[in-house]
């Protein structure tokens, strides 16, 4: 759709899900995406996950033009990370739990 | 860049970045995002983060062709909610432990 490729514009099929005092917002959109190919997405989605949709490309398109080397995988990166030292966390918490009950029937049996 | 609009040249700036024998990946880029602005942030990223850059902008494409709705922010979602999960399962395993270790200072007191 052209009118995606510039401005705001009541024609924008995106114009019902972008808060109009936030133009920051199509703005970010625009700089990093393909707008032809977003509202061709958009059209195709069912219109009960269209809001999700538009918010999901706004938060993608910041987090690119903030962190222009990781954008959105950095997050990515960075959940995995903690992910990680979560997992490894919950081991010790489980191992340190089953030693605990191993001595208890131990403990019971003599 | 021109030449970042349609497939790859040896002009394209994106070439060394790209496996020669992958043009899916490139068709990839090119289908969601802004080629001529991802084109200007790879030569703005010091050279020694260009293949991240590249390889975070193919996921990511990659990540919203597969999954047009919610694209990478998709993961982002699912990762936090493991991150949800296994902290509240942290918080009760500290909790039984803390338990047991109160148990152990009574039983010595008395």
């Amino acid at each position: 759709m052209e009118s995606c490729e510039c401005k705001c514009t009541k024609e924008c099929v995106f114009v019902p899900y972008l808060p109009l005092n936030k133009p920051e917002k199509y703005a970010s959109l625009s700089k990093v995406f393909k707008m032809s190919k977003m509202a061709r997405l958009l059209k195709d989605i069912e219109p009960s996950q269209r809001q999700v949709y538009v918010d999901s490309i706004c938060f993608e398109a910041e987090a690119r033009l903030r962190d222009p080397v990781w954008g959105c995988v950095g997050i990515i990166r960075d959940l995995k990370l903690q992910l990680e030292i979560l997992k490894r966390e919950l081991k010790k918490k489980r191992m340190a739990l089953e030693e605990i009950q191993r001595s208890i029937i131990l403990r019971a049996r003599f």
